[in-house]
Order: C-alpha cells, then sequence, then structure tokens
C-alpha cells in the first residue's frame, strides 16, 4: 500500500477555533447588552433531526448563545407552524431561527423558508438570501451553514480560492448551487456537476478544488481526480458495516483512502465538514445579532 | 477566405415569432376581463435609456399590452422612486413593473429593485426570483429578459442543453449568472468564467454551448471555440467605424466572421439576443397578467 500523500484537513479542529471566536463575541456582545439568540423549530421525532438538533442546541449553549426550542408534534399544521414563524421574527430575543428540515409531507417547506425574515435566516435558505450569494458587493447575506463550512476550511487551510478551477459535484439548494455561488464570489473557475453530466470523470478531472455533495457513497475515485487536488467531502453516507456495533458506519462521497492518494488535502467523513456546519450556524447567528 | 459553416441564428425571426404568441395569448386574456399591463420607469434623458425604453412600449403596442410609461427627471429622490414604486406595487392593471437600468448614481439600485413585488418583477432581477432560477421545480420565477432569451434561442433553434458542456463567459448579476443558473436547470454542466479565470481559452474551448457576456469586443476568437459549438454571442460594444455616418459600429464579444468559420451556429450582434430580450418582457408580463 503507498502511503497517504494528502493532508487531512481537521474540520474538528478548525471547527473549535471558530466556537472559540463566536463565543469571545457573543460575551462581549452580552456585555453590551444585546444577548444573541437562536430559535430552532422541530416538528416531529425523527431520530436523525432530533440529534441535529441536540448539537445545534449544545453548540449555543458552549458558545453563548440563548437557545429557545420549539419541538412540536409531525401532525403540526401548515398554518400553526407559520403562526410560531410569524412570532419568533417579531420576538426582539431572536436573532436567528432555524427551521429543521425536512419538514413533514403536508407542509410546504418554501413557503415555511420564505415566511423567516431574512434578516432572521441564519439557515441561508431563504430565495432572497440564495439571490444575493453569488453577487459581488451586493447585500451582505447569510450563506447556508455547509457551504459557507466548506469556503471556512479552505480558507483556515490556506488554501488560495482565486482563480482556481474548482468543480462541484452536485447542484441541490442546500450543498451544490450555494457552495457554487460562494466559490465563484471568490474567483474561482467553476463547474457544476450532475446526475445528468456526461463522462463526470473528464470534468472532476479539471479541478483544483473538488467538492463532493452527490450523496452516493465512495463515488469519487482517485482516478477522477486530478493529483494534488484539495477535496472537500459533503457527503455523508451510511453504509453496512458488520464489524460495527450499529451494524453501519458513515463514509463521504469519496473514496478516502484511494483519493488521498492523489490529492494533496481531504477533509474526512465524518470529522471534516460536519463539525463546521453547527460553527457557522453559531457564527451566523451571531452576525444577525450584531447586525441588528 | 473559408466559407462560413456556422448556421446563423436570427434572432429578429425567432422574436417576431415569440411576439406573435405573445399578442395572440394577451388578447384572450382581454377578451376574459385581463388586459395584460405593463409599468416602464424612466429616470432623466440618457439616450440609450431612451431608446430601450421606446422599443419597450411599442412592444407592449404591438403585443396588446397596456403600458403605463412614467418618465422622471434625473433629480428624482429615492423616497419619490420608491413611492412610485409601490403605487405600481398595489395598481390591480399594472402587471409588471420595470425600471430601467442603470439609475442615476444617489438611487440604491437594489433597494428599488427589491421594492417591486416579486410577482411582478418582470425583469427578473429581484432577489427573491434570482435565487429560484437555479432551483428546478421550485416556484415559478421571472427568468432576467436577456438570459430568458438566450435558452428562447437555444430551444427554438433545437439545440439540446441537456448533458452538455456550458461555458458561460462572464459572471454579472444580469446576464452571466442567471444564465448559468438557467442552463444548469436545463441540466447543462455548466462553467462560469471571469476577468480572473486563469487560461480562458482552454476553458471556453470546453463548451458545446458558449454565451459569451464579457462586454469586451471580439474578445472571443475562433481558437477559443470548439469545432462545432453553439455560440451565443450577448455582447454588445461599439467600436470606432469611420466608414458609417455615426462614427461607430456595433459588435459582440466575439470576433463573428472567424468564430462562424469554426461553430456550428452563432448569433450575430445586431440582431440576436438583443430583439429576443424584449420579446421575453413582453412573455413575463403576460405570464403575470396571467398568473393573478
Amino acid at each position: 500500500m503507498q502511503p497517504m500523500v494528502a493532508e487531512i484537513l481537521d474540520g474538528k479542529r478548525l471547527a473549535r477555533e471558530l466556537h472559540a471566536e463566536v463565543k469571545k463575541q457573543a460575551e462581549a456582545l452580552a456585555a453590551g447588552g444585546t444577548r444573541p439568540g437562536l430559535a430552532t423549530v422541530l416538528l416531529g421525532d425523527d431520530p436523525a433531526s432530533q440529534s441535529y438538533i441536540k448539537s445545534k442546541i449544545k453548540a449555543c449553549h458552549e458558545d453563548r448563545i440563548e437557545s429557545f426550542h420549539h419541538g412540536m408534534p409531525a401532525e403540526t399544521s401548515e398554518t400553526e407552524l407559520l403562526e410560531l414563524v410569524a412570532t419568533l421574527g417579531g420576538d426582539p430575543r431572536v436573532h436567528g431561527i432555524l427551521v429543521q428540515l425536512p419538514l413533514p409531507a403536508h407542509i410546504d417547506e418554501s413557503k415555511v423558508i420564505t415566511a423567516i425574515p431574512p434578516a432572521k435566516d441564519v439557515d441561508g435558505f431563504h430565495p432572497a438570501n440564495l439571490g444575493r450569494l453569488g453577487l459581488k458587493g451586493a447585500e451582505a447575506a447569510f450563506a447556508p451553514c455547509t457551504p459557507a463550512g466548506v469556503i471556512e476550511i479552505l480558507e483556515r487551510a490556506g488554501v488560495t480560492i482565486s482563480g482556481k478551477r474548482a468543480v462541484v459535484l452536485g447542484r441541490s439548494r442546500i450543498v451544490g448551487l450555494p457552495v457554487s455561488m460562494l466559490l465563484l464570489r471568490n474567483d474561482a473557475t467553476v463547474t457544476i456537476c450532475h446526475s445528468r453530466t456526461a463522462d463526470i470523470g473528464s470534468v472532476t478531472r479539471e479541478a483544483d478544488i473538488l467538492v463532493a455533495a452527490i450523496g452516493r457513497p465512495r463515488f469519487v475515485t482517485a482516478d477522477m481526480v486530478k493529483p494534488g487536488a484539495v477535496v472537500i467531502d459533503v457527503g455523508v453516507n451510511r453504509v453496512d458495516d458488520a464489524s460495527r456495533k450499529r451494524g453501519y458506519r458513515l463514509v463521504g462521497d469519496c473514496d478516502f483512502e484511494a483519493v488521498a492518494e492523489v490529492a494533496s488535502a481531504i477533509t474526512p467523513v465524518p470529522g471534516g465538514v460536519g463539525p463546521m456546519t453547527i460553527a457557522m450556524l453559531m457564527k451566523n447567528t451571531l452576525t444577525a445579532a450584531t447586525v441588528r
């Protein structure tokens, strides 16, 4: 077996740095009379969603951000949810509002997201915020937390983005599209690939920076990566693993061990982009409280 | 001199087709009691802006769309303009609102655009509309007229977009970004280039569909184009021409004659994308009146 050549970009460590910065600023804000506050809303009891929300509330406590959590039954009507969002929108203690997705099928997700005031949309999913993402010099926007975390990792790892060829695998509203816009705003030449892309390997091999967000376990193989590329793996996929007590393990969209022999740097899964996502949520909440 | 190989994509003819369709539907709507209406707003007396507005009003008349024009002095305050926009926003006869850009320097353009109700934003520049552009299956949005015109030309010319590599030169809010989003929504693999792109020719040569919107006269030379590519030239640049009475002529972002020997199809300037832009404005206004 060849030795690994890639630097492992440690998202946990980078996230710890960011949390420490947020905490310090949150304390300074609180000393000035404004305690930053984040409202979280969860419908139903999906275990994955519950686990995400728990991590977010925990991060609030650690970073000195006031947490207002609203757990509601899965049967909650769209009207009730919209009323709650409106109440939170008018609550001066609440600087950020996060409605945990996905929502139950009887609720129009886009209606709920659009009901969040853009200035409190710390998840960055409001179309008015998404629409500003690609614009240099446009009004400050909240970038969605995972894409913002990708950029934060690149910056903190000292990777130059400007002038580089960046290829993004995936065009979702949550990751692929916004991360493309952020890379573009940072002066990369950006290519967006997806399920309809022909000869996808020939496209990904052009990338100096490759962002995988396609949601397929180990889809990106070593031959799809240009030697020396920086690879950011946003995928979180469960694969069966009988050797684990819970019967599965988490893997990214990249064949990590093989790609690490080709890339110059790569984020692991777990422990790469994941920890940065929650840290960016805290940072966005702090920004929302500061702007006010 | 070699013979031209490229098919010339005649924007004038395609626009005529579209105008005829809009007119027919506008008459049908009017027969049902709703006459589509477009409000245009022009500050000052810039000759280019006046000429654009004149063409738009003329198109309204021809396509049976009611035209409400508001010409105001260049000194109009931002508050006055915002008041007018609010009035038009509440006027049930007005289905579309177009504020001619650029606005005088003392007015915050983004504030004015954001004040237009997204449902009347037939120019497609409201962030809430821009943000929905790249989303498949998202709420219907108005696409900005020039980018929408580019797609309309490709479709009417029978060019397959899905699965093709599209390269967009330029990342402006008005053309580059939205046309990239529309190409992506049509399942192209999209690369966005700009002034900071390294070795731009190597990128443009990957394009099956090349959209030039960089605003530099004859920037795209034949060696930058893959043989057989479809080239859409959005540029409109003045170059000195002593042989013309007015002392200049209009050229696109492509070296037309040379590129036409390499491409399989190309839009001329003038007479390509330009005529489609106003036709798309009429189509958007019709849609706004229909949705209501």
